[in-house]
């Protein structure tokens, strides 16, 4: 007898953990997304082979600077997660950057691009770093005639924009960033256990998920990216210290100039977020527990136990994905024609 | 009759072509060797696996330097032909590096590293610029300190140097990344034409092949990359200007204090030279041509015609060669104990 309802009470209890793990991806799946198993399609930007190729170069090439130092890949490092692992950007001049650089990895799934949003996909981001002063320090005319010295250039960008007029043009070379960029998709062990693989998750990350869920951090860091749409005041509940949230970068209040978007950010993404310290726009902290620690303050009001800021970190871990084998492109050498790389600080 | 003779004539004619060829390639081998068909061995440091592969996450891994900025990727760039396309490196602080960067390719090969030979092989030039104040200013001791802080990296040394008590070092570093860099070796047309294959080379490249020889080039660019063993000085017939050959860097003097080595630089090897303008190493010439007729008059006093020129260049640019495979390597994260990247200068 004792032996029996023994044996009932333990299928019961296995039945309720399947349900209780049935019902935690039943709550993830109504506000997380599986990365796709394809490259996501670009709005108004075919996605070829011949423009990703193209767009792996232009990605690597130094040369779009004026510097000749930084490539977009200088601050987007494809080996360390997609970021730089610096505060800010170090960038012409040994100019900083005024925000961390964010990471490229799954960027295109973001849905509007930088801290603020000002970008509405990609190919509009791409523009900015290589004008920016204090970045690559170049500008469109002088990308276009780097462009067009080099044939192998030329006959790329022929290839990945067949039957235009004029198919090397600054606006050209963002989409075929763009288009390599829609590549850099990392499917991490949280995509596999959203897909119905139980074992992919271990029971911290799922408690951690539960407590994600639970404390109301998805109810901003939410969709394929686990954040990387919506903006929110960084400090709902408390402000943060002025060395986490400086005074002076009021976020989408520049984008905006609506007194409501001070201090409005763009939630961040939380993919391979283990990779990219330091955190926050600022980068300021190194440390991704206290960085949730902060969090879970500033946003939530929230004091996390010790084990439950480990369960949150477990999750997050959870996002670190793999990238695609990326094999180092080989880039035509300059000609006459080429500008010369020039270090001079002139803005 | 007459077409008898025709027939001759045009026999003769062929076997004079392929006793020329066979002439020219005789030669050739004398002076020259093609590149092996193996990964190099190299002195004091078995290549094996686990070190190419950690010594290339090492090579990639902008956390050498104290900024976090510069790995050496940053200068020894390998989309684009080993070197960084700059007259003198870009380093910490924005500084300028004193003489041109060199190639990483095929530099195993090479009998001692930098322009002026000082160091004995590629993990004694490796320590060089990690440690060089313009360019990536950082310590030895810190270096470990960013390795220890990492237990990627920490299992990583331990398969790369199985049985030592200390496997993360500053030495083992570069001896790993020596490793890494004895992978980099290019087949170029001209290998395949010294191993027998004619159909590698055009006419007008076995043409500036037998004037590279005729002229006496190949007295200081020889072996098998072309250059890259024995000293000689610069202008040894006639010094070209002080742009190109600034008074103030005396080459190997600065290593050996003698006064026959003032203006001594390491002749230059030449595989993939057409990748890598600028040239010298002052890096102040731009065109290929232009520095072939700078050569030819400052050190065997010969004006070269153009045809000439173009004909040695075309032998050149049969010296460009074919990169292996190299993926992007996936770098450990930061952990608490990782010193953080600065930009301050302090020396």
């Amino acid at each position: 007898m004792i032996r029996r309802v023994l044996m009932m009470a333990t299928a019961l209890g296995c039945l309720t953990g399947a349900a209780q793990a049935d019902a935690l991806r039943d709550a993830a799946l109504q506000m997380f997304k599986p990365l796709p198993s394809t490259v996501p399609a670009v709005k108004d930007n075919p996605v070829t082979p011949e423009k990703v190729e193209l767009g792996k170069a232009l990605f690597f090439d130094p040369r779009l600077s004026a510097s000749g130092v930084f490539s977009c890949y200088s601050c987007h490092n494809l080996a360390t997660g997609g970021d730089d692992n610096m505060e800010t950007s170090v960038g012409h001049g040994w100019q900083k950057g005024p925000r961390n650089a964010p990471t490229a990895l799954n960027a295109v799934l973001n849905e509007a691009q930088f801290w603020d949003g000002r970008a509405e996909d990609l190919a509009a981001q791409a523009k900015g770093p290589i004008q920016a002063g204090v970045e690559m320090a170049n500008t469109p005319e002088q990308v276009v005639l780097t462009l067009n010295s080099m044939p192998a250039y030329v006959a790329a960008f022929k290839a990945s924009f067949p039957g235009e007029g004029e198919p090397v043009s600054f606006d050209n070379m963002a989409k075929a960033i763009e288009a390599f960029e829609a590549t850099l998709i990392t499917p991490a062990p949280f995509d596999a256990w959203l897909n119905g693989d139980d074992a992919a998750l271990s029971d911290q990350a799922k408690a951690g998920l539960q407590l994600f869920i639970d404390k109301g951090c998805s109810s901003c860091h939410s969709g394929v990216n686990v954040g990387g749409h919506g903006y929110y005041p960084f400090g709902l509940v408390e402000k943060p210290g002025a060395d986490v949230l400086p005074p002076g970068d009021k976020g989408r209040f520049a984008v905006t100039e609506t007194a409501d978007d001070a201090y409005v950010f763009r939630a961040a993404p939380l993919r391979n977020i283990a990779l990219t310290a330091p955190y926050f726009h600022s980068g300021k902290v190194w440390n991704l527990s206290v960085a949730v620690e902060i969090m879970a303050e500033s946003q939530l009001g929230e004091s996390l136990k010790p084990e439950e800021t480990a369960q949150m970190v477990a999750f997050l871990d959870s996002l670190t994905g793999k990238l695609p084998e990326i094999t180092v492109p080989v880039l035509p050498p300059e000609t006459e024609a080429t500008p010369r790389p020039t270090s001079e600080v002139t803005r």
